[in-house]
């Protein structure tokens, strides 16, 4: 059929399986054809093909709920309710959203992006049905993973005390434990409407019991984490103890098998949980066999040889230089452990873990846990890494002030992902850690304008007694040799780069390049404009900073994050405490809305961060004292 | 003994069980009598006698390390630490403070406050330990209750996965439990042992089984929340799947029984869970039988009597009056449902379950999911009141920002002790809320001056669609009279109190009483000082504030709460976007630093908050402006 003119899924409840699993090959097509092109979330959304047509077969959106965690699999969903005709645009700006989006379908109950919230927001609209006197489904798709995080045994708590109805989907792709418990689930499926479900049950358990001694097919702490919370929950006897009907495992290939439990599912009364065990990849060779989770997401690649088209990178990317950096003063100093919440790879740790098995340590999708693990390693006189995205870093908010600032213990948090990321979107955004780093007492925090002031700052960092946040974008800087003379920058330290005369730009990190340019441009027409590398982000640079006020130049602040409680403030701030009338500040940052997906230049470019902005605010700034005119 | 003159706990190791016996009364009695005095956790602290000098006695603190959960249980701890000689200034401004804090004792190795992060601290310093090819042990002590909240979930599944040597006290004060689990222990201690351990502790199993069906006892929904994962986790094979070694459960209260586990436990390889049963508030009548939870923490009270020696309280809690409120809509709207995590006691919506027990969500310890929770009711189109406090609205940030603000979802968030919060200190004052969710897009922020003010800010949230944040803070308020008139107030609208001539004061809060008084004092000298209600924190009222500006008035802004991104910071950016150069504006507010325990008045003295700060810094800035002689 043709994709492409799917308006509403409800055609699918007259499907035949047969004509089912033709549409999941066009759909297999379409998704391998159409992100081999814009790239995108493969991996997942292969292995929920049959799952999604199921689902919407058997259940009827929008009017019963499906609330997809993380949402990056929520593609095939996307398709079936007349999306195809925009995948042309994914995760490019204006285009259509890697993620749940509920202004753009009705069939998009609820926004994700960060892991575990499934469970709490079908609680959530659980409670609302049931007070409406409604009786529709609410249904979290939820995978192994996310099951790791806090809030998910939050909200299976809750939902199992409650006794509400809930069906929620576990999603198991983990690929190791598919083929084993896909040789039990046929027996099962048969067993389990006779009565003689209990004991066949336990069949299936003792057999899952055996899995996970079997040894070196567990590669790495993250996946046995989530192995063993898993093994734990899918035995069925944990669910059953907190008030769930446990059904399966159900094979998520298999439509009899999925509709035959949904329906069940149907007339089971208070919260269940059907496991699905699915393939990630499943249909594309390429991402099927792929052990290393290199297809979870990808940019384009060649479809017949499942190579990445890879953008030509200008030098290697910032998580790999900080990383690299750990590991060589890890080498020296026995006390540096690292830890990363689920992201070993995104942060470049594999080197280390390769290194340092004992001293490396990945605790899964578990930020909060992550944080105190970090200040408790620290409060024993070791010196922490926590690898930590900005948006991640977000969950882990009450650790860092309650557990690592108040105790003023060294912890070296490194942000990954600080600034705009691109096509993840609004979800993901590291645009909110100065602001709520910046108010938390002892906090430093610091931003490298390259790999060399990288290396430097992490020595900083590492002589250092004391929390200390060090930002770094998404992407590769601009491949700086890096001077290892393992020399220490003072903290608060500020550096010129170019002299002012008139006006001067504070800004840090990536907005640095473009300050330089901007001035550049102004300093040919005489303006005197200059620039400095404000590295500290807090404490700032207090006797340059009351230098520059001192000699009532104009002042202009440029940062890529939220204005508001931002670097900026920070600086008008000091000018108020300083008592300061007459100079101009201005600044230049993101403005109080979330912002959507797109390449990184062209949000910054349509928020007012750019060159042109720089030099246009300075030449009204330096205009107002009649600098302009005079030079 | 006399108490006062302990220094070390290392005597404890000499001692026989009829000694600590006469030590444990000497205890129960020396702490009956200060709290008497003094108020503070007496409850929890009277359940831990024999289970801390038992710890004491087995294990070598500060060699061992300790860690409490929560911490308001470590009276005794303290005590045998060589702290006894403090205790009549326990939790006032430079006493004794009511946690643990390091710089009070090396015996104190990690501060707690906030519930649930003893067992990712523990984890951390086992990893120490291990890579320090060290050898001591590492003991948090975590309650029943705290099990809950998601990340000491993340953490048992953590260090259950890394094996690492740590001994995990479950302090199982749960009343109900006590006598029932208390019949069978003796058995299972000599049991142990003797290799029999298995099929006893089957036996125990089966009798704990039936306990959660013994049906009124379980009084509400956090209770059962509790006790459902609990049962779940003390039926001991969670644990030992888990990787855990499980021993227990333990009589609480005796020393033989406690000191044949630790003994035990110190040669159990890899992770230990002890499941020790304590009664909350033993050997202190009054405390003992408490149902409804009084006796946790409390002021000053009778010994004789058990009666509380209340301070007379100008009006209802705030807590009350926003409850009562939010009640009285409820009555009017059947959208409105009322969550919070585990405090309903403390938030006063005790009547609201009791009227809508269908509409009301006590989650228990978890927070995350109680934001989360919140978003899903409203995402499904009604109304949430979250009601929780300023510090524990930390742990929600990152819902607070994905869940809430980003889908612009009308859930009304109670914010419950925001300010100073005065004996609890530095880990529960609520001062970072204004700088964590300002720089959040969609939040509306605000806080009343009175009661009747609070009521229309309430009919303000019900009208309004998005998020919003109701700060009001401990204690109570002036006793207003509510006119119930229904009315809103515009979003964004300040209040002009007393109208300004040279100056404005903008405030809002606890803070505008002394503002008034401030402005009243310098008016009687002609100074011509306003005062300005800015009860919607975010957004600002624009247009009053352009005024003020325009009319060059000289602006302080004085906030109960951390200067740092706070309101007058929000402030200063208004000033800075309108390009106003020539205006003073100072702030009055919350260093950056955290703020330990003490009365509010003192704290907010100490701290430079106060009608003779607003006085002086007023004078000074008139008198910068000359006005202060013209006058």
């Amino acid at each position: 059929m043709d994709l492409l003119k799917i308006k509403d899924p409800a055609f699918l409840k007259k499907m035949t399986i047969p004509e089912m699993e033709e549409l999941s090959a066009e759909i297999r097509k379409f998704l391998i054809e159409s992100t081999s092109v814009t790239g995108g979330h493969i991996g997942p959304n292969l292995g929920v093909v049959e799952l999604t047509i199921a689902l919407h077969h058997s259940f009827s959106s929008p009017r019963d709920k499906f609330i997809f965690d993380v949402g990056h699999q929520s593609y095939v969903h996307k398709i079936l309710t007349g999306r195809a005709d925009r995948f042309d645009t994914l995760r490019q700006h204006g285009g259509l959203d890697g993620f749940p989006k509920r202004k753009e379908s009705e069939h998009d109950v609820f926004e994700t992006g960060h892991s575990s919230t499934s469970l709490s927001a079908a609680a959530g609209m659980a409670i609302a049905r049931d007070i409406k006197h409604e009786d529709y489904h609410v249904l979290p798709i939820i995978g192994d993973g996310a099951l790791t995080g806090g809030m998910a045994l939050e909200a299976l708590n809750h939902i199992g005390d409650m006794g509400k109805e809930v069906i929620v989907i576990l999603n198991d792709n983990n690929m190791s434990i598919a083929p084993n418990v896909g040789a039990m689930h046929n027996m099962l499926g048969k067993l389990r409407t006779s009565g003689k479900f209990k004991r066949a049950k336990k069949d299936v358990e003792r057999a899952m019991k055996r899995i996970p001694q079997a040894g070196d097919r567990i590669a790495n702490a993250a996946e046995r984490i989530k192995d063993s919370i898993k093994y734990l929950l899918v035995q069925g006897t944990f669910f059953e103890e907190m008030g769930f009907t446990y059904l399966g495992p159900v094979n998520g290939h298999d439509y009899q098998d999925l509709i035959t439990n949904f329906e069940f599912s149907k007339k089971v009364k208070g919260p269940t949980l059907i496991h699905v065990v699915t393939k990630k990849g499943k249909g594309y060779a390429p991402a099927e066999t792929d052990k290393s989770g290199v297809w979870h997401g990808t940019g384009p690649y060649k479809i017949e040889t499942g190579d990445f088209i890879k953008p030509v990178l200008a030098a290697a990317p910032w998580s790999e230089v900080i990383s690299d950096t750990i590991l060589e003063l890890a080498k020296e100093d026995e006390r540096i452990v690292a830890i990363t919440p689920a992201m070993p790879v995104g942060s470049k740790l594999e080197k280390f873990a390769k290194t340092f098995p004992d001293r490396f340590f990945d605790v899964g999708i578990a930020e909060q846990h992550a944080v105190t693990l970090a200040a408790g390693v620290a409060a024993d006189g070791l010196k922490p890494f926590l690898a930590i995205y900005s948006t991640f870093l977000q969950r882990g908010y009450d650790q860092v002030v309650h557990d690592v600032a108040r105790q003023n213990l060294s912890v070296l948090i490194g942000i990954d992902r600080a600034g705009l990321v691109g096509g993840d979107g609004e979800t993901h955004q590291g645009v909110f850690d100065i602001a709520f780093l910046r108010s938390i007492p002892n906090m430093v925090i610091a931003m490298p304008k390259d790999e060399n002031e990288a290396y430097h700052l992490i020595q900083t960092a590492h002589a250092f007694s004391g929390p200390f946040a060090l930002r770094y974008p998404r992407g590769s800087g601009s491949g700086a040799v890096i001077v290892k003379d393992k020399a220490s920058l003072p903290i608060g330290s500020w550096e010129t780069l170019i002299e002012p005369v008139n006006a001067v730009i504070l800004t840090f990190g990536t907005t640095i390049d473009m300050a330089l340019l901007a001035a550049e441009a102004l300093n040919k027409r005489g303006l005197g404009v200059g620039v400095v590398n404000a590295r500290f982000i807090k404490p700032l640079d207090e006797k340059l900073l009351q230098t520059l006020l001192e000699r009532k130049l104009a002042i202009l602040t440029v940062e890529e994050a939220v204005l508001a409680g931002g670097f900026g403030s920070s600086v008008l701030e000091f000018a108020e405490e300083q008592g300061v009338l007459d100079v101009l500040i201005h600044r230049i940052g993101l403005p109080d809305e979330f912002i959507s997906h797109g390449s990184v230049d062209l949000l910054l470019k349509e928020n007012g961060i750019s060159q042109e902005a720089i030099e246009q605010k300075l030449e009204e700034m330096l205009g107002y004292f009649g600098k302009l005119e005079a030079n």
